[in-house]
């Protein structure tokens, strides 16, 4: 059994349809994967995600190794059992995290040295390492270790960067077809080059090469103009090898999706449905809103009207900005619930969409209504 | 349709099993009624409640005059409609909530005046205001306006208190006559006298002497022991319409419970296992544990080997002081929902023992277990 398939090509641009294989279960893409950083998607139960069709979640090695521990997670009989999460998990490396989150990180040829945020010790991470780490924890899907470039770095950062990247990426296989540790675990290259077209169709090209069951997009959506992710990510599609899943990391409103999926990128992952649920914020078919608005104080109706989500089927704003305004953990749960089913069913009539052919009128209908506010 | 009605007697004690008919629903007692002060049991669905068996939650007048204000309520359609609870509410009237939060405020002979606690902002809550505004949220079991005194009041205060109390009973039950608004709305009297016995009788058969659908103890487990509350219960009962269904306001502990039942209590309400939950502290069959504790970093078995909650069948203590020690709400979720439940069952076996004719072994047996950790 192959681990990706496309079975349909959008006719009009190049959205597709496929499907990924885990030794947990089948995932329909293009798809949306919540963010679990620490083993938890924020404020919603497992059982609430699944009913959602939610069939992946990401789990970050980075925020695992510092609490509870990988050898802790390896003892509780790995990721899915101390989660309780039955169906598959993608583990981000951590690059990111190092190369955002920590003060002060030294990066070498071999790795890279960063302190931890919660007690300040001092800890090395490999492309080696990050590969074990994640196979310990049974991943199905792991991440290479990547160097990301900020949005302003220079030519010279980026470059390095990427090539770094490269070199880290040919070491990761190495690592991978050494173990025999768990051949259920897929490994992902990650294309860097920041947003430089020439280093990142070198990039490309040359994860291509390499015997990646994925191809991740980094280094993107990090404060630039949406029109110059869109174009960063259709320029590097033209220079990937297609047949494999393409995965935008960290990408995750609703138009960003639909842009991604049209230049062909099947995985999106990205905090912000759980995140502006906590701030009070909510997806809409007419746009974002947030709970906090004066009018929505005696608006007794859902969220959005066309949702079928449960909160949108049993709860008014007026009842959540109230439970907001009274910072009740309820409208985090709440919230939540409601944005990430707003995405799974944006992503879910977008596979519609694509099955009929009719994707690029899906897509600028949802602008037009969702811009229109 | 009798509101309340008693049809077996335990043997051994002065337990009861029973029953309350509202408009809503049929609650079996002893019951134990979650708190959801500003209209939600925190961290919990409605679902969540409903699966644990849950049928009557109680809510606070006080809080939610504050804040999303009574017209409001009475806007979204009462407050059932409001927060989505299909079964029973009791709304406390607040006069605790006036007289323990309130920094300033004036008890005068026709109620009480204080200071909102959000903006400072004055207010005036009397018996018969109290008890329109209960009805307009469309509580199914009302309380009446109070004074509580606290737990080193003096014998002058508490004696003023009590007497004010019981002319507030008077003018409760003038009110509630008055009204053709909601006679599904039953009303309840409270009986204070703090920890003067002779007091407690006088109030006790003064509020059993009006036409009170149920009696309340009010002023107890304020801070004194354990045994002392006990012995307070024990003699009040002795002075009350005991036909009537017998309310503890504000006691939730394990033990407490217990013991109240044995007294002939029907009825217990506490924030404590939802508070406690949130500090990561869980009841178990052999007493309290607080999930930071270092011995359950790696103890992968559930909070309570024999609890059948939701939390119990699906999570172990080391995932759960994971959650917990990196602040995630789903800790806050997933201990909640384990301390409601083990209250619930609780209550459930004592009714099962009561039944059975064996509610004293059942107790003696609980609390054994329950003080040798």
């Amino acid at each position: 059994m192959n681990f990706f398939e496309i079975f349909k090509k959008d006719n009009g641009s190049k959205a597709r349809l496929g499907k990924i294989i885990t030794s947990r279960n089948t995932i329909f893409t293009p798809v949306f994967m919540p963010v679990g950083t620490k083993a938890t998607v924020k404020a919603v139960l497992n059982e609430q995600l699944e009913e959602m069709g939610c069939n992946i979640v990401l789990a970050n090695l980075y925020h695992l190794y510092l609490s509870p521990g990988i050898g802790l997670i390896k003892k509780a009989g790995g990721l899915h059992k101390f989660s309780n999460w039955p169906n598959s998990i993608l583990t981000d490396s951590g690059g990111f995290q190092v190369f955002s989150l920590s003060g002060i990180r030294k990066i070498m040829e071999k790795g890279v040295e960063f302190k931890s945020v919660i007690d300040g010790s001092v800890h090395f991470f490999t492309p080696e390492k990050v590969i074990q780490m994640q196979m310990l924890m049974g991943s199905d899907i792991m991440m290479m270790l990547d160097e990301c470039s900020t949005f302003d770095a220079s030519d010279e950062v980026i470059n390095n960067a990427a090539k770094r990247t490269l070199k880290w990426a040919k070491l990761s296989i190495k690592e991978l077809n050494k173990s025999d540790m768990n051949a259920d675990s897929k490994l992902f290259g990650i294309v860097q080059g920041g947003f430089n077209k020439g280093l990142r169709k070198y990039c490309a090209e040359a994860i291509s090469e390499l015997d990646f069951s994925g191809i991740a997009l980094g280094g993107l959506s990090v404060g630039e103009e949406r029109s110059l992710t869109v174009e960063m990510i259709n320029h590097t599609v033209n220079y990937v090898d297609t047949s494999k899943p393409l995965y935008v990391m960290g990408l995750g409103d609703p138009i960003g999706i639909l842009e991604a999926i049209d230049c062909g990128i099947d995985m999106f992952d990205c905090v912000l449905p759980t995140r502006i649920s906590r701030n009070g914020s909510a997806f809409t078919r007419s746009g974002k809103i947030n709970i906090k608005n004066a009018r929505f104080s005696d608006d007794f109706s859902p969220i959005d009207e066309m949702c079928m989500c449960y909160t949108c089927r049993n709860y008014s704003k007026s009842y959540i900005k109230h439970l907001y305004k009274n910072k009740e953990i309820l409208s985090s749960i709440l919230l939540s619930i409601h944005n990430l089913y707003f995405l799974f069913d944006l992503v879910r009539n977008c596979r519609l969409a694509i099955a009929k052919n009719n994707f690029a009128d899906f897509k600028n209908e949802f602008i037009k209504n969702y811009e229109n506010k």
